[in-house]
């Protein structure tokens, strides 16, 4: 039986103690901007889009070792998106991960500037990792930045933000979670499995397996959202509802949005049918993914 | 005879060009993320650092065509500086080369996701070129972040601000120029210069060119702040004075600084000798960094 908790125990210190020693120290000039840097990315956090990665070159047959640098460089670019979406002309949120966001504790300009280069310092790292044949020497930068880009995880966020206090709109949930997060989880299973070896066929399986599992994890963070409670979610609930902001709850209600998410998890699992490495933590971590409480 | 206005008239339109087409359309989803990059890449500007790009890859002895796409990305990167530094959370600037800033245009939420977006499409193309043996695949990705990132263009940012209302100070003008400015322009010639097909000692030369005219570049931006008039500049005249910026002419004065960008233009040009390929737009481009009115 897979021991999913010991799993992300074991992958989450391997990611913390990796993080802490390769982002510069928190004394490097400019002080004030590494000591913001290291703030946001050391909070915490479940790491799961590192571990996602790890897991997916598993699953390819791989071992998590080749994936583990871009691993590292999807935690910078998903902390990026935290700090430039906390700040007070975008979400204007105080509280992340239980503590003061990053323009809270730093200023705001340190955390535009803390946003901007970590964003910066995923793409040197992930261009420190040269994929293995048949893959192209870019291709593990061009899946990050499409992901991340304009028609990506920023092109999701624009909309987000543009359809705040909309009527709820089906089309326009789906672009918004697709982009501003499965987008990016989609990209962390793609880079694991081409560093872990996937052939072309495998890689379609993670790509369709990040997509699923990426919308259900949106849809479970809207209705944590809606249902949990400050001390658990370490940020304000029900800040979606207050804002207008257009999530699965708002557009399908509670029950059909759990129901969505789950259906969703199943047809994750399914697509990881034609992977010939170990994807039992993959299969997991979906589930994980969907009956997690924060 | 060299004729450097011929030399720029080209190449500003084979860059204004090629921008133009291959920047994602006005139209595409979110639009209003879309006509935010288009706006602020679009708005003009003298193309400096692509056009740098594109001269390097001459003076190595290589054409402009393999280093076109690289020279783009560096654009790119440029105007997304420019859209963060205008931010109100920044140098709240309403002016950019006499059109109303990125978040006067659009709102700040868009302005700040458009100078995000165009960070990571500026990695997008620049993994669109592999440069040639004995370069590593991953080299033009790491010169770009490592000259934009902590410890180069956002750091030197970090320290501008930072400085502002602090005794004037020759250690800390000089990190700042260093890294706020030539970083990013010393990148521009090395990447045209491994596009071009340079030699390690004619990449070395470049190296000191990209410094020193970098350098020559801020001080004479610092100059003409002080001394031209809003209708030239595009922008407030005189803004730098006004914040207590860290400036060449606030440490050393007018006549001082103008004499240290004309020294450090000499040395520009005199390292490029180790070149072996067409070095004349260079020459002059720095010629014409020193002497330039806007």
């Amino acid at each position: 039986m897979f021991d999913l908790k010991q799993y992300l125990a074991e992958k989450t210190a391997l990611v913390n103690k990796a993080l802490a020693h390769a982002l510069p120290a928190a004394n490097t000039r400019p002080a004030a901007l590494h000591r913001a840097m290291r703030y946001s990315v050391m909070a915490g956090g479940k790491r799961l889009r590192p571990i996602l990665c790890l897991a997916a070159a598993e699953a390819a047959g791989g071992n998590g070792t080749q994936a583990l640098r871009p691993a590292l460089a999807l935690e910078l670019l998903h902390t990026y998106t935290l700090i430039h979406d906390d700040l007070p002309c975008m979400d204007d949120d105080v509280l992340r991960r239980g503590k003061p966001t990053c323009h809270v504790a730093f200023g705001e300009a340190n955390a535009l500037l803390a946003g901007d280069a970590l964003l910066t310092l995923a793409f040197e790292w992930l261009a420190g990792t040269i994929p293995p044949s048949p893959y192209a020497s870019n291709r593990l930068i061009l899946e990050l930045a499409r992901a991340a880009g304009s028609q990506g995880v920023v092109g999701g966020q624009v909309e987000d933000l543009s359809s705040e206090g909309k009527k709820p709109n089906r089309a326009a949930v789906n672009y918004i979670h697709l982009h501003k997060t499965a987008d990016l989880i989609r990209a962390a299973v793609l880079i694991g499995g081409i560093c872990g070896g996937a052939s072309r066929s495998e890689l379609k399986a993670l790509a369709q397996y990040g997509e699923k599992s990426g919308l259900a994890f949106q849809i479970t963070d809207d209705i944590l959202n809606e249902t949990s409670s400050r001390q658990k979610l370490g940020k304000a609930a029900g800040s979606d509802r207050k804002r207008g902001k257009m999530t699965y709850p708002a557009v399908y209600g509670l029950d059909t949005s759990r129901k969505m998410a789950r259906r969703l998890a199943g047809n994750a699992v399914r697509a990881l049918r034609p992977l010939k490495g170990d994807k039992q933590a993959l299969a997991a971590l979906v589930d994980f993914i969907v009956t997690r409480k924060l």
